[in-house]
C-alpha cells in the first residue's frame, strides 16, 4: 500500500512555504479564458477559438523536413547533453540564416540556443538587470509585467494607441529612457499583429545610441534594447520587417534579439529558440540559462540546424505558412470590414504580421456592457467566438480592443462565426 | 553585403552591460577540464574520459521504446504548446511510477514537468527563497553554490568526509538548521556515487519536522528540504535508496523531489524532468518555470508518458542499465583495489549508486604535487585518464579526492587505462 499524500496542502495566498516573488506571481489571464472555452466545448457548444497564441497541429503542422530530421537525429543517438550555448551546427545555421535573410553577420559567440524564445526573454532580463532597475515597455504587450515582477525591477508603462498601430513613438519613450536599463520592443507585435515602421524604430534606436554615448561619459550603465522578433518571418502588409541593427548599426552593442522556430515554423512545442546579440551579453545569458537548464533538446537542435540549411525547403515552407496565416487574417479582415461598413461599432487594423489581428468592439457603455470582459463573455456565450481582451496584455483601460489569434482555426470556421458575431452585436445594440 | 558585426564586444569582468549576478557567475570547472581533454584528443592522444556526468550514446543509448514513442508522437502532431505544468498523461504516468516504485501516492497537483531536472532545482530555489535567506548544503555536491549565487542567498557549507560516505550527518547539520530556509540533499550523490542511509536520512527528516513544528508556533517561515534523487534507479550496493517521505511522512509538506529521465534512461539531451512535492510549492514552481519557459518538448512528454506506462519495457531497460553501469564501476573498483593492495596511496568507496565512483589519489605533498589539480594534470598527461577533482563540487581543501564518471566509457577502456594509472603513480612516487 502506497503512502497517501493526496491531501497535501494546496497553494494559498498566505502560504509561507514559498517566497515573496513566487507568491506574488499572477496567473495567465489567457489560460483562465482558455479553461472557460474548454468547459463550453465540453458541453457540446461550437466555439471558434481565437484565444491562444499557438497553432493547431492539424491546421498548422511543423515542416515535414524538420520532423524527418528530428527522427534521424534521434536514431543517430543525438540524445546526450548539448553544449550549454547550443549545438555548434545550429549556431552556425542561425548565423547564416541571419546573414542571408536579415543582412546581419553576427559572430558565433553572439548566438545562444535555448528551449524556446521565452528562456531568451527571461535570460535577457536576468542577465542585464540588477534589483530595482527600470524597464520601459509599451502596453499592450506580452508578459513584460511578469518578468518585471520576477526581477523585482521597476516597470515604466507606455500606453500605445491604435492611431500609431499600438507601437510606441519616440516622443512617448523619450521622457523615460534616461533612467531605464532595459527597453522592450516587439515587432510584429503580440498581441496586436502590428509592425513598427522603419522611421519610428530608427528614431528610437538613434535615441538609444545617443543616450548610451552620454552614459559612457559618466560611467552609467548602458540602456539595453530587447527586440523580440519571434514573428518576423510572418508579415503580410506593405510594412517590411526591420531590425534595429540594420537601421542604426551603432545600436548593435546594446541590442538583444529574441527569436526561434516556435511561430515561424508552427513549432511551439518543439522548444528551440535563440538569442542573438553582443557576445558580452550573450555569454552571460548562456551561463544563466545553463544553470536554469532551459536547454533545447539535442536531437531537435541538430534537426533545426539541418532544416535551416536546406534553404529551398525553408523558403517554400515559409511561403506557404505566410499564405495560410494570411488567408485566415484576410477572412477576419473582410468580415470585420463588412460589419463596419454596415454601421456597426467595429474597428480593426488590417493584417500586418504575426498570427494576430487587433479589433475593437466599441460596446463599452452600450447595452449594459461595462468592461472588455463583459464584451468577451457576450461574444463567447452568444456568438461562440473566443477572444482575449487587451487587459491580458497589461492594458488598464476598457477600450473594447481584443486580440484575435488565428493559429488554431480554419478559414471555414472564421467564415462560419462571423455572421453569429454580427447578429450578437445587433442584438446587444438593439439594431436590426 | 551583410553588415559585419563579428567584432562586437566580448565578455569582460568589468562589463557594465550586464548585471551584478550575471557578471559574478562562475563558469563550470568541469567544462574547462573537458575542453583540455578535447584538445589532447584532437592531438591524437588516447584518453579515458571519466569527466562528464553524461552518457556516450554509443555506450548508453536511450531505450528503443522511448525513441519509437517520440517519433510516433511527432508524426501525430504533438508539436504545439504543452500545458505549463506538463502533459496530463505524463503527470499521471509519474504519479503511478512513484506509487508503484517508491510507495508514494502524490496528487496530480503535486507533479510538475520541466525541461530536465536542472529547471526543477532552479525552480525550487526560485520559488522558495527570498533575498538573503539561508541555504544549507553538504560539500562535495553539484552546483548548489551557483544556485545560491543566482538567488543572492546565504550559503552554509557542511563539509562531509569519506568515513560517512560523503553524506552529512545530523550532528553536522543541526547547528545550521535553525536559521535555514532550504536544505539541499542528493542521493545517490553527484559527485561521490554514495548513498545516504535510512538511519541518517530518517534522523535528518525528523529534525526538519521538529524544526518546522517550532516555527509554526512563531509564524517563522518553514525549512524546505530539496531531495535530488535524479539517480535513484541506479543503485548497486547493499544500501537501498530511501526517500524522506517514506521514512518520515510528516516531512512531506516540506519536501520537493528533483527527478527525471536524464540519468535513469541515459537521456540527458531529451530534456524531460519532473518535480514532486506539496501542491503549495509545486504550483508556484509551475508558474515560475512557465515564465522562464523551461518546458520539456511536447512529443517527448507524450512519449515518456507512454514509455513509463509500459512497465515491463521500463523495468527490463533499467535492469540492463544498472548492469551496464555496474560493470564499469566494478572494473574501476577491482583495478583500484589492486593498486591499494599493492601498497599505492589509492583509496576509494565501493560502488553504491549513480554513475560515479569516489577515489582518493593521496599524492598531495608527494613527488612535487601540491594540489588536486596537479594530480589531475599528471593523470591526464601521463596516464591519459581524465577525472574531475572535488574542487569542482565546492570542496576547498586539496584532499586528493576525485570523481570518476563512467557514462561515456566502456569496460575495455577502463581496463586499458588502469595499468597506465598504476605506472604513473609508481613513477611519481619513485617506487617500482
Amino acid at each position: 500500500m502506497a503512502l497517501d499524500l493526496t491531501s497535501l496542502p494546496r497553494p494559498s495566498r498566505d502560504d509561507a512555504t514559498v517566497g515573496t516573488m513566487a507568491r506574488g506571481l499572477v496567473g495567465s489571464e489567457i489560460l483562465r479564458i482558455a479553461a472557460e472555452v474548454r468547459e463550453l466545448v465540453a458541453k457540446g457548444r461550437k466555439v471558434c477559438n481565437l484565444t491562444v497564441g499557438d497553432f493547431s497541429p492539424r491546421e498548422f503542422p511543423i515542416p515535414e523536413g524538420l520532423r524527418t530530421h528530428i527522427t534521424t537525429a534521434l536514431q543517430a543517438g543525438e540524445t546526450n547533453y548539448p553544449p550549454s550555448d547550443g549545438v555548434l551546427e545550429l549556431r552556425q545555421a542561425v548565423q547564416r540564416f541571419y546573414e542571408r535573410a536579415l543582412g546581419l553577420k553576427y559572430p558565433l559567440e553572439g548566438i545562444v540556443i535555448a528551449g524556446g524564445a521565452r528562456p531568451i526573454i527571461y535570460g535577457t532580463f536576468r542577465s542585464v538587470l540588477d534589483d530595482g532597475e527600470t524597464v520601459v515597455y509599451p502596453v499592450p504587450s506580452w508578459n513584460n509585467n511578469h518578468y518585471i515582477h520576477m526581477m523585482n525591477a521597476k516597470g515604466v508603462v507606455v500606453t500605445t494607441d491604435p492611431s500609431h498601430g499600438f507601437m510606441p513613438t519616440l516622443e512617448q519613450l523619450t521622457p523615460h529612457l534616461g533612467t531605464a536599463r532595459l527597453l522592450c520592443l516587439c515587432s510584429p507585435l503580440n498581441p496586436t499583429g502590428t509592425m513598427i515602421s522603419k522611421d519610428v524604430l530608427g528614431a528610437i534606436c538613434e535615441r538609444v545610441v545617443a543616450e548610451n554615448r552620454e552614459r559612457e561619459k559618466t560611467g552609467k550603465k548602458p540602456l539595453i534594447l530587447m527586440y523580440d522578433q519571434i514573428y518576423w518571418v510572418l508579415s503580410f502588409g506593405s510594412e517590411k520587417h526591420v531590425t534595429p541593427v540594420e537601421l542604426v548599426p551603432e545600436v548593435a552593442p546594446y541590442t538583444v534579439f529574441v527569436d526561434g522556430i516556435s511561430k515561424a515554423f508552427a513549432a511551439t512545442g518543439v522548444r528551440v529558440g535563440w538569442g542573438v546579440g553582443p557576445p558580452s551579453i550573450i555569454a552571460r545569458m548562456r551561463d544563466v540559462l545553463g544553470h536554469v537548464g532551459a536547454w533545447a533538446p539535442k536531437a531537435e537542435q541538430v534537426a533545426v540546424a539541418r532544416y535551416l540549411e536546406d534553404v529551398p525547403a525553408t523558403e517554400s515552407f515559409l511561403k506557404e505558412m505566410r499564405q495560410r496565416v494570411d488567408a485566415r487574417l484576410e477572412a477576419l479582415h473582410k468580415g470585420l470590414s463588412r460589419m463596419r461598413e454596415a454601421g456597426l461599432p467595429v474597428r480593426h487594423i488590417a493584417p500586418q504580421g504575426a498570427i494576430y489581428l487587433s479589433v475593437q468592439f466599441d460596446l463599452v457603455g452600450k447595452g449594459g456592457l461595462k468592461t472588455n470582459d463583459d464584451i468577451r463573455k457576450l461574444l463567447l456565450e452568444k456568438a461562440g467566438l473566443a477572444v482575449v481582451p487587451f487587459q491580458a496584455f497589461g492594458l488598464k483601460e476598457d477600450t473594447g480592443w481584443f486580440r484575435l489569434s488565428v493559429g488554431a482555426t480554419s478559414v471555414a470556421e472564421i467564415e462560419d462565426v462571423l455572421p453569429r458575431v454580427e447578429a450578437t452585436l445587433r442584438e446587444a445594440l438593439g439594431v436590426k
